[in-house]
């Protein structure tokens, strides 16, 4: 399991860095995250508060289906039994440590990209075990983009952002013809993680072939079978949000 | 053959990457090719599904005029015959594999940057094809930028974009003075090859001066007497899109 | 000493290349600073007129509160003095030499990065060290963006900046939700450092909760504990100025 | 004299990428150009038809006030004599070669970037010599930045843009005040270069405080004492039309 971490950890800081570079990721924001073990559910995900531009493989963490780290060193000390954990029936949350005290003033703790222990995940990991246990997908990648705010913004009292007929539609998961309608619902934000989680679930099942959804002034989340596909669905869903929100300038006036 | 094959392919990736990096090529849209050989035509051209930004050159494939993938693996083996085949009257399609099966549910096939065998040409080479056919380019690029879909989208009824007066149309082939008035007819995007080939084929001849045509809601597609031309031709035509988006919404209003 | 200031001059030499390369440093505008020690202050600073996209470790400043130049060698070859001097009750403004005569005809010396000395400190010294005693940060960043500019154009007569709601908002110390109300007052620019120091002390003062204002149709400032959050708020401020005046242009119109 | 036009050639190819890369050199487009010599004047410039993001040194060309190429291959083979010619009162003209036959049919020829002699000197190079005799700066700098075009067309009735009351101003040299109002003549193109060398010489007479001047939907000339004040200059300038045209769309509408 250590192995397939670290690939899947250096991954995700690849990735994080190629889209904080392009400006999706400004300013700490964002969080990233990609399955590791699917029975039971741990998932790999960037901690909380850090700068995704400088974004080191040691600090991204190992979480559970609760959101609670699962100690990477005790992993490796206890190889052995770790293993037999895993074949036998005890509960792996035996190895999950307390969670880190959150700091209701302070949701960017000055980690410091070299003080790399002990980091805290995202606070934002409920939403992304929320959309793993929906959707079953390998990957979630949540971006900051201007296009997704201004759009989250400017389409609110529609509850979404409608994109039909664009060739870049089909760059989305199974997706074959550009004249795809894609419906991007858009969820009110809340600082409730557990309740915004619910609402996420309420979401995608009454929206179960949509590919993503927005954040209201927030940002964008969506998925894919593996990393590299939920990569390619950030590209192709921010692409459309700002082709979107250009032709909308482009006819402004009466 | 292959020497050369491999200097194409790696000019091929580099630009590639290029392109990627300014977002002309985001979530493996787009696709590029270039003549190896005339007669009979065969082209290296960029496989389906691949991150334009992360490729490599074995990923590069080399197919006929049919869109048929030619086997570099056999072309090495075969050495020797394979210059008996091109000296001789013996057909090079007997050097053809066949043509991998279409996943329509699947359009971007989870090639993986490094799960280099088997890949798929792009689904658009009948398009590259058809216009090594009818101009004799040394290579085709498509790309799909924001500015090239707005435009493709807000000029739909007059058939096209038409952009004079500007210095940089001189970058194009053959355009000697800012005077000249390049038309670039906007094509109905659509799924079926054969049939969107056959209207690229009406209107480069109906408009035998353009160097471009956009594809609706899709894309730019240009090309040049070599990779570096069709490039020029790219980040000029981009250029000159984007100008005639600003200039438009900087006099929008009543 | 010596050591703290090498890697503080190392750390805003590559702070100021990231925000050089994002376009919101260009033509050697902006300025960046940081404390080096508190009692009594000195503190880190960028030298007037240098390109921030090629600025060199050694042309960083080192100037005490009256943005008088601390110098570096006297400093190390009074190694032992200076401790002395720190532990003893002598100023040490013994150990500041003249100011560098300002030529108000030539705002920006040909520094040339190669010729790195004698540097002058930034003219906009003062502001930073009036920011540095008003709230008492350990780094100053001050940007000069089009979208900041653009919005303390068009938002001059209410005064400020007014961004609420946006999740972004987070990112900015001891802000904990996004219905956060986060005012940007705008300064109106002046050539007077004293009184324009003077006028920031007062708007300071007046909006004690501030993270940032704007000087007028000139840029940005901010600060943060250290380097690193006061680069996170530059990233955050610039990203919802961009989005408001995006939003703003998108609902453009009667 | 080689040593110097070789770090002029390093320099120039340096700042040309850069500014490739931030989109203001597209497409072979836009040239630069530094002083080697005053008496008689000789200059570096870059070649026609070259991709400004993959230039190499050795492409740089050395000519002289009438634009045509100074031989270096003979200048290093003769460097006694050279020396003598400079030092005596032969005409150095002796060592100029006849300028390279213009294809007015191919303004673009195909240099390749390996492909490194011939080169010719670009097209406009008669439009810098103007500018080095009319204001004796060091360096030319011509960008193609797609704000540049789409301001020098919406503009075009008063016959320049005028920026006022911006601190970015004051990065303009001899600039002291941000009250400082620089008229930007727009100049109307044209493709008779010797024409359109008498109406710059015209224009930079009538605006003797001019830092630079854009030729109608063509782009950006400015100047510097050195290539570092040039850069600075395109930097500044590029900002100040970027903010200047995005101020006119956000307060677009009735």
């Amino acid at each position: 399991m250590s192995d397939t971490f670290a690939q899947i950890a250096s991954s995700l800081i690849s990735v994080a860095r190629g889209l904080h570079a392009r400006g999706w990721l400004l300013g700490t924001s964002g969080n990233l995250s990609a399955v590791v073990d699917r029975q039971p559910l741990s998932l790999a995900i960037t901690p909380s508060g850090a700068d995704k531009g400088e974004l080191a493989a040691a600090q991204i963490l190992l979480i559970d289906e609760h959101c609670k780290c699962i100690d990477q060193a005790t992993l490796k000390l206890d190889n052995e039994s770790a293993r037999r954990v895993t074949a036998g029936a005890s509960h792996p949350s035996q190895l999950v440590q307390e969670d880190l005290q959150l700091d209701p003033d302070d949701p960017q703790p000055e980690l410091g990209n070299a003080q790399l222990v002990p980091g805290k995940p995202s606070d934002e990991s409920p939403l992304h075990v929320a959309i793993l246990k929906a959707r079953g997908p390998g990957a979630v990648i949540h971006t900051h983009s201007v296009w997704a705010t201004v759009l989250s913004d400017v389409h609110t009292l529609e509850g979404g952002v409608a994109i039909e007929g664009y060739e870049m539609l089909k760059g989305l998961h199974g997706v074959s013809t550009h004249l795809h309608r894609e419906w991007i619902p858009i969820i009110d934000n809340s600082q409730d993680m557990p309740a915004l989680a619910n609402t996420i679930n309420e979401v995608l099942a009454q929206y179960p072939f949509a590919h993503a959804f927005l954040l209201r002034r927030h940002g964008l989340y969506t998925w894919g079978r593996d990393l590299k596909e939920a990569k390619r669905h950030v590209e192709i869903l921010e692409f459309l949000l700002e082709a979107a929100g250009r032709i909308r300038s482009s006819i402004c006036g009466p």
